[in-house]
């Protein structure tokens, strides 16, 4: 079992991969997709008005400010649009595609978090309105049930809280989250960048291989996007997930690359 | 087994169903929920500056003009907002609900319409970049596997056409369609009027009951969105479905009505 994320950043069209992901699956590989949307989401929120912010927790993690009309909004671009076409794409290549996003099924269940801490120009900011939070726990049995009649699930944000409302969640940790649950062996996350990177103005710089127990020391040089995906690879490996690779979206074969260690590999 | 279609017009919300539901539910009772999302495409469709259009056909049906930007707006209607708000609304109420498009799994198959003719203003025109169609396979597999596992169904358009493009359906229809593909006993239409009426402006003219050999002479009555209902009526008792209420999706307890034989009851 691989879980695959692929991001939804600038640059990264999910559908370009449709006909590789056909080819793997037709060869008997097992897997679950998991996407983003974030680009399209601060597209069509701009076309209506009520445009992104994007707000930095003490720990300096930066996260999308999600009031109710943005979580409409992120559920119109991940869910309604990018969700759906990438399924179509993917029954277009002969793949039994099934969309879901983490609220189906309670798929992913997380805690929603009451009160969120902003930095603005070094003050702290109480957001009360905010419905984001955390996966903590996944509904395994629907996608096995899904694998096992011969459907590929494609999962997406967002998640369902624990009182039953729709929250704005981190992909790549919810990913990592569903990689636990499933046993597998690898988690493989794709964006619009070549992986962990020395510098990040150098695309040259690239960290190719790290060792779990060193993960920690890399910290410092992951930014914004990055370091959820680092954190996404601890608790996938804490978790008892062989290897997690960082890998570009962008190229042709994608993901044959990623697999065959293109990237950062850590393990 | 019920198919209890909720429509998508202007003063409908389906979340005001979720609790009925989650009660009919806990009784036992097993169902699959389809819904609609017109008004709210046409709300988006304007705020995104690409105003909804309707064509009339030769036959005088109305649909909408689907070219492929409208089709993205469809979705993050029916899809994006409208679906996931109403899975929310069931699980909150305590139902593990799991949103479907007909995209998904292949759930709604039909054939696109190549061309489709419009009439304006006398003249017919042939449309070529409009994707919409007619169902006319349902995959009742994955609607068994998800009931057997003590999920509810919910779902929408759009359908997925033969080469794999999404397409534009008509939701009566496509839940008649389910309705027969499960064997239903009972298919059951909820939306913004009281049922069929003699007269359109006369809300107390309702024809409660019709027989269902003739179904045909009441053809006369209906109008717009209501034509297509009698035709997923005719459809649902041609495949074996017992009976067919068209009711009001607005009151208290709207389903327990329409179960109770409140609007016009076809069979």
């Amino acid at each position: 079992m691989i879980v695959i994320k692929i991001g939804g950043g600038e640059g990264i069209d999910p559908r370009r991969t449709a006909e590789e992901i056909a080819a793997l699956w037709r060869e008997g590989q097992r897997f679950v997709i998991v996407h983003g949307g974030s680009h399209v989401t601060n597209e069509l929120s701009e076309q209506l008005g009520h445009p992104a912010q994007f707000i930095t927790s003490p720990s300096g993690h930066t996260s999308r400010r999600t009031d109710p009309q943005t979580l409409d909004i992120f559920m119109m671009a991940y869910c309604g649009v990018v969700n759906n076409r990438f399924v179509e794409a993917l029954q277009a290549a002969g793949v039994n595609a099934v969309g879901l996003s983490g609220v189906d099924g309670g798929l992913l269940r997380g805690k929603r978090k009451a009160a969120i801490r902003a930095v603005e120009n070094g003050r702290t900011r109480v957001i009360r309105d905010d419905y984001t939070g955390t996966v903590e726990e996944v509904n395994a049995s629907l996608l096995a049930t899904l694998l096992d009649q011969g459907y590929l699930p494609v999962v997406t944000p967002p998640a369902l809280s624990y009182e039953g409302e729709a929250i704005n969640v981190d992909g790549d940790r919810a990913a990592a989250c569903i990689a636990v649950a499933l046993k597998a062996e690898q988690l493989i996350f794709l964006s619009n960048v070549p992986g962990l990177l020395r510098d990040v103005t150098d695309p040259e710089s690239l960290i190719s291989d790290i060792a779990r127990h060193r993960l920690e020391e890399f910290d410092s040089f992951a930014e914004g996007r990055m370091k959820k995906k680092l954190l996404g690879a601890q608790e996938a490996l804490d978790g008892g997930v062989g290897r997690v690779v960082i890998g570009d979206a962008r190229g042709e074969e994608a993901i044959h690359g990623a697999l065959n260690g293109k990237g950062t590999v850590i393990g």
